[in-house]
């Protein structure tokens, strides 16, 4: 009972890896915006496998199809259904996972709640349930276009390697110029090689994915519970394999004193308000302030390793398991599109919030 | 319409600063759970201003009415309405916030949204606010004492300073032993030294606090949107002045490899399953895995200081501030309660969710 | 965990009869709506016992406390906390219900539910509950004056008498003009006079309230489960002792055909659209269609009587039963204010719900 | 953002009349349930077009596909996704509906709502919205039977012809046994020659669906805002051309006095408690009592008559409108199922809640 997120621009994503598909329906979206089957697939492309030489070579052509809430290529404000049906199963891959546990994965957590699992691909703890996740981005992000909100992911850090990115300027060109998804090319050099490195002896590394949305107007978010950064953190750390989460100066925050870390307002010759630095990272006391919002989100290494680990039966007898299959040796650059849609997803959701928050207020 | 957390054990508070008072109405407590005002109390004394030399000095005393829902100190299943009255309001200390925005408060971002703002004490983006979550707090953890379950936090760093502590056996008692509630005695020295220091010369700073939760049966948690450290995630970064939060061993798990990372899996001679390490914060998959969950939260620096900053008036013109009035120099010894009862108010809901789940698969 | 309701205005009730008091919190509501604590006392007033030698004698003032959420008279756009403290408690009354199930009551059923039960008043089944209903409603009508919308409720039929109500034209002045609140001046003075004499023997009688939404714009209200119907069905079935609904013109529909029952639709010089009839209630399609939404509900008689039943005791065995205490011999008076209250918080929440939905439409 | 229901066993509809396909994602679904595709079909058979010569001739096979969620017969515990293709289309026959609103049908109320619209085939306001309802009821009925609950609806009046049934004793095979699916022999006889004859005239006709459901053990459904009348209410009444909703003895319980209308308890030696009557329907206080749970709904004709109307068009002019295309004469015999498995899917979501409820009781 939790495949559902969203308030008002809610979602729905259903589906096991291995199955009839995966897909996700899309409630809430605002009638007359422009869906376009194109940028949609285009989105699901930068997530799917076997797109470059480090991440997992499973041939999955991620075809979407638009089953209802489109005409003629608008929003008709019912529910967008999409479907993506599931192409390369090996489960010959996955016959051991039947009667093991795979360290630091879902399985034994999932026997131990459910009492049965799909062993065959992971199920729904893969990471192919984000499928309908970034279908339903690209929707989120069209209603976001309405308002000029742009949003920006890139691989911040993989490893031990960190890269220099500058969330006011960086761009989808420049994150996109490379197959790491890193906007600097340096580094992005680095990550690549330090990757191959890692596949090659069948190990596996994590890192973090950094994501700005700018053009948000002030007074999106809400107070209390449903916080922007608690909103986004939830999001984001509902990804698989996400373990932190920050915004603005995050963490960062804790070694400087109030002096150094408060934003000072400062206004224009025009009155326009802004901050003079940014460690909210856009968000005061839960609440849009007009600022870039910029967060980050760290991501563990790939579970599945080709080497040999200790683990239990499903009998719970000691045994071990080595991985197999196509695996990716570090999901960085497949997560940064599933970052931009869950920060899309919330961002139009709390849009849609506050237009119903000032209901009448202009009548 | 964001001031209700939590799906079975659902929570509303309400308030502002200075106004009739602050308070909290709880659904979905389960019948006959034993509910004590003494307990209810006592975690609201932890919170409490005026408990210590190192916090704000306002003078509260914070004491709760149970308006509803408990009868002999049994819980009815029925909503339970505690309400604490405001007393100390001294809203000249408030003047200048009228027409003046705090740097890295909320006072802008909430003209922005509202258009309309209790200037006085903060409104509803005070930390009083909280009042209305410990004492919900207190009803979860009373729920999860009748599974066995012990929520412990502490402080573990504030500003430069990094305690250490085993989260497998801190207890209440190593907490509560010094006023900063930090677990190592001698650095809860150096806290205290320091936070005395930084108060004297109008400053403020943040820290880390980190929080377990002991004895939660494998099972708990759900996979997709509201998995475990998602929810957690979320209800911690609600709480004000929170900007980070992980799981395990979070950010530091993107220092890792896999190899390094995943956490075996090894059976006793009884067929119990553990891991044998914790990287994974006892949660694998959005569901718990029976080990202890661990989790951190970043609270930034206290946005008020006694020291003048740039910033800007209601009308947009460029001005200073100093702040006035009684503040804490640093959160975090009252930000200990509000994480435990963050982390108890999420379990509590999730301990709800799996006995839906489980629905008639006894019968 | 059933005590709320709203998707968008969203209300919160709690409070046993006999206890601390009872009271409701409202989230939700817009910012700058005007809030008057006399509107919302009048209308309490309409509900409260005592008010007319027709109703129960029960002595409650009923006095209602705002404790937050409106600054000045305006709302803030924060939870508005309002209690109303409990009086006058006559447990003696009630003796003989701790240990016997009163016939057609709650008592049983929630002895079944929660394994314990407020004995004392009826607990969280009396219609003491519907004071938070009735403050929540005052809320909801200020926010709907913004859009011109008017409700006013009526006693339509006592008993086996049926009265003459016209819901394009009554007024709440036609209704307040009698302690009946039947706006037929004939039928008030029958139904006035068999109330009483219901009374005199002990017994109890229902009726039907209707209740017009004039003013209610096309297009609020949703396909599918949210229907307009189906939300206001609901919010006035969940009143106590309400076994019935309808909209337009109902069940008698059932006897008309097609061409019967069709509204026609025809538009005025200006463009004007309206229907020739209004069978549908202003609903069509779930949605409103610009005319008059006419409800009504159906009212059993009230459960306790002077007169001896059957029952049984908490021990299940046979035994009789003869009401005390003060009780209302109709509700019908009474249901006015909380059938108006119900249908202005749907309306209110499917307000905001239209404003969310054409998020960004206009920018 | 209407088109889910259900607060722990929830569905979401989704799909236009004309269109990719119609479906639900039915979310909450406890595990190790068995589901079996046959029985789904089956329901889906009762509902489908064609099945007799008195109702609507579309060719449609409404074939389901299960996408998610089960494997070998068992649920997962995780998202069931059901699908069927639209097959027979025949836009030609809905041309006229792009620039006239169909009396009391929701193209004008659409229009007015979103400002676009799938006039095609009726889009989302079509009944062919059911089926995903349906599919969702068969696995709510397949919950329900862990707990020994059956659920039998029928037709219990068509226009003037009113059937004798008994709830208690009406079986399945009985409703089945004519395709009336009234369960009255000779009623259902003088019903199905009436149909014919409104069908012939190009009229149409409505009619009340009456539905039981025995074996729920007293202590489901929740006091306040979710009462089982308000959730069973809300449910039926948001089935297309439902206008009315009664419990029990409804509406007719306006004509009794207290004294006639209670249900008295009485305990048999075994102390089981039941009522000698049960004109509250199974449920009092908004909480079953182990009596069976019986409803009416009121259906009005269906919109779409062989006869000329006026109306207006887009533009708002007036002109005249006269149905063609294959519709129902009269809903009634393909609304059993309907108003069967909305009953189904709210009893099965707070047998899920009871549970929840019950959270720890038994630890």
């Amino acid at each position: 009972m939790s495949s559902s997120t969203g308030r008002l621009f809610r979602i729905t994503t259903w589906g096991e890896s291995h199955g009839g598909g995966v897909g996700v329906v899309v409630d809430g979206c605002p009638p007359r915006i422009a869906i376009s089957l194109e940028q949609i697939q285009l989105e699901l492309d930068r997530r799917r496998p076997g797109q470059s030489s480090i991440v997992t070579q499973r041939k999955e052509s991620d075809t979407v199809d638009i089953l209802s809430g489109v005409l003629d290529g608008l929003s008709l404000g019912t529910p967008i259904s999409m479907v993506v049906r599931n192409e390369d199963q090996r489960s010959r891959d996955y016959d051991e996972m039947r009667d093991k546990y795979r360290p630091s994965h879902a399985d034994y957590a999932y026997d131990e709640k459910y009492g049965i699992r799909a062993w065959s691909g992971g199920g729904r703890s893969s990471a192919r349930e984000t499928v309908g996740r970034v279908a339903a981005g690209a929707v989120a992000k069209a209603i976001l276009s309405r308002f000029g909100v742009e949003i920006v992911g890139y691989v911040e850090k993989v490893h031990h390697i960190l890269a220099s990115v500058d969330p006011n300027t960086v761009s989808m060109v420049d994150v996109e110029s490379n197959v790491v998804r890193c906007p600097d090319p340096q580094k992005a050099e680095e990550i690549l090689t330090h990757i191959e490195a890692i596949r090659k002896e069948g190990n596996s590394i994590g890192g973090i994915v950094g994501c700005v949305a700018r053009g948000v107007p002030a007074g999106w978010g809400e107070p209390v519970f449903d916080k922007l950064e608690a909103d986004l953190g939830k999001a984001v750390l509902s990804l698989p394999a996400c373990k932190g989460f920050e915004i603005g100066a995050g963490f960062g925050l804790t070694d400087l004193t109030g002096l150094q870390a408060n934003d000072e307002f400062e206004a224009d010759e025009n009155g326009v308000v802004r901050t003079r630095s940014n460690n909210s990272g856009g968000v005061q006391g839960g609440i849009s302030n007009g600022m870039p919002i910029v967060i980050r989100a760290a991501f563990k290494p790939t579970a599945t390793i080709m080497m040999e680990q200790h683990t239990v039966t499903t009998e719970h007898n000691n045994t071990t398991i080595k991985g197999r299959g196509r695996h990716d040796p570090c999901v960085l650059p497949r997560a940064v599109p599933m970052v931009e849609a869950m920060v899309a997803i919330v961002l139009a959701d709390h849009a849609l919030r506050q237009s119903a928050m000032l209901c009448g207020t202009s009548t």
